[in-house]
């Protein structure tokens, strides 16, 4: 660095903030630092070539859990959309709370990644001030973030179609297994299904019990638990909506292990499509996933390719997937049968 | 460039040759130059520097499917175990021919690495001789790789452990599903599964029914045709040792469809204890993913760190999880019920 300062006659403290991107260094300083910074950098690597120019051929993907189904069909698609790019993939997994300060404190030493894409990760506004404060674009891929370019799903409607797909076969008593989390931050699905839910029910004229609605911890073992809390009702419904594929597979497990019949004694429908949902015979409202991951990917090369996204904004369709856990309600008791 | 030729007073072919090792270029000379690009690649970046004093601080972690819950867990094992590491990940999926090929074509300009670690990912001997040309380490997780470092479990055992468990409760007739591929080149685990299980009837002294042995393709799908293949036998098995847990998965929801009951009328057991295994009840071999994961980047760390790992041959241990899917054979019939 001392060989830059000399050449560019400024103090090695202008080198470092002029390389840096930080204030306290003219813009023409700068950018001169800079062009004799990428001279230099061109004798080393083609990897320094790049970082003078300006990128490194790497995004960095966020993610809260590399091994859940859902963040991993999402990875898989970020990976493949880049697949013939220039762009490499660094993974980095946040999931617990010491790791994502961890990472966002060491984000500005990270710069070396031209883009950011977060896995549905939901977070803080100091977090976000960060990002933007090192200027590496950011995609958000399965929710929204300020003005970032995002792709996701609408979660009411997709929760609306699942109500709807069990009011249409005759339901009038449907529940909700809803899901909570170890997130510190809020994270939308949660109320936008409920949201959506609630809205199917009015729409079809059916009233709300609120004993209907049961909210668990997200995952198969909230699902078990909630559904056991569903059957222990004086008047237990007929048919549920869960939060998710596996809020349903534990649901599932439940009246399997209660020996109530599904559909015939209990419908059940999820929502993800989740890679084993075909195997349970699960009726659930498909979420494209993967595609969701693609197009994700795809507007990052768009965003380091070109400087920005021509559609930045994408909400992809769900659609209900209809197999075997849903069927008419059972006929009322002391009702004609 | 033409400015480290001048000051190491060499044609620029040679810097280039230097930096790239490629031979044709005297150990002195390149040594020099070395030195001389790590000086002025300082003033570009720490990533410039980490390049010149030989790391990079990154490893790739190359895998057939990012999605799938089996490398997706053994991902997750890799990235835990370098979370508080100065090792950021580099992910490749490389799941068709094509994407393989240019992934091994291009491993040359990837050097850019401090070592690769393949998930279960059979190569062939050109594909392996690329690596050891690069000289950039390689450990394997899940399967072995000539003398690298590994971490796996032993196939046969698991396999031998499923059978015997079957045995144990009472079963004779015992069919095994195994499992073929779009692998292109040899994959251990379908042989050695099939060699213990072989050996558990053995060790029983049970008779082979070699027609009790149906292989169809890996995955869900391919268990369910399996175990539409052996209730079509004239003598069809009371019990299933299943490749995997998905493969059990696919056979469960055969026996579903055919309204048998599980396990009164046939037992099933995976190799895997997968992600929702425990949803469905399913008695299984399991196998420690995320763990073997972890001892993977555990042992990358070791050789990147300290250039060697002190154990590099990791063997992990499977047992039996006994669910619901498994209980004594139904009585024979004409037998005394």
């Amino acid at each position: 660095m001392a060989d830059l300062a000399e050449r560019a006659g400024v103090s090695m403290a202008s080198v470092s903030r002029a390389l840096s991107g930080a204030p306290g260094v003219s813009e023409a300083t700068r950018t001169r630092i800079r062009t004799l910074a990428q001279d230099l950098s061109y004798t080393v690597s083609p990897d320094a070539a790049r970082l003078a120019r300006g990128s490194n051929g790497r995004i960095a993907v966020v993610t809260p859990d590399v091994a859940h189904w859902f963040y991993a069909s999402m990875l898989d698609g970020i990976v493949t959309a880049l697949h013939d790019s220039e762009l490499d993939v660094l993974l980095y997994e946040v999931q617990e709370e010491r790791e994502r300060r961890r990472f966002f404190d060491e984000l500005p030493a990270r710069r070396q990644v031209d883009a950011l894409v977060l896995i549905a990760l939901p977070i803080s506004d100091d977090e976000r001030s960060r990002l933007d404060l090192m200027g590496v674009p950011v995609v958000m891929a399965g929710g929204t973030l300020g003005d970032h370019p995002h792709v996701r799903i609408d979660d009411a409607a997709a929760a609306h179609q699942a109500a709807a797909h069990l009011v249409g076969v005759g339901h009038e008593r449907i529940a909700m297994i809803n899901a909570t989390g170890h997130w510190t931050l809020e994270y939308a699905a949660p109320s936008e299904r409920l949201h959506g839910f609630t809205r199917a029910l009015h729409d079809a004229a059916l009233p709300l019990d609120p004993e209907l609605v049961v909210t668990e911890r997200w995952g198969s073992g909230g699902g078990a638990e909630a559904m056991s809390r569903l059957l222990g009702l004086s008047r237990p419904p007929t048919a549920v909506v869960a939060f998710s594929d596996e809020m349903a597979f534990g649901a599932l497990r439940t009246l399997r292990r209660a020996a109530l019949r599904v559909p015939q004694d209990m419908s059940v429908v999820g929502i993800d499509d989740h890679s084993v949902a075909d195997m349970l015979d699960l009726t659930t409202v498909q979420q494209p996933v993967v595609e969701q991951g693609r197009v994700a990917g795809l507007l990052v090369r768009e965003v380091v390719e070109h400087g920005a996204a021509r559609s930045p904004y994408v909400t992809l369709p769900t659609h209900v997937v209809v197999r075997g856990t849903t069927a008419p309600p059972p006929p009322a008791p002391g009702a004609l049968g």
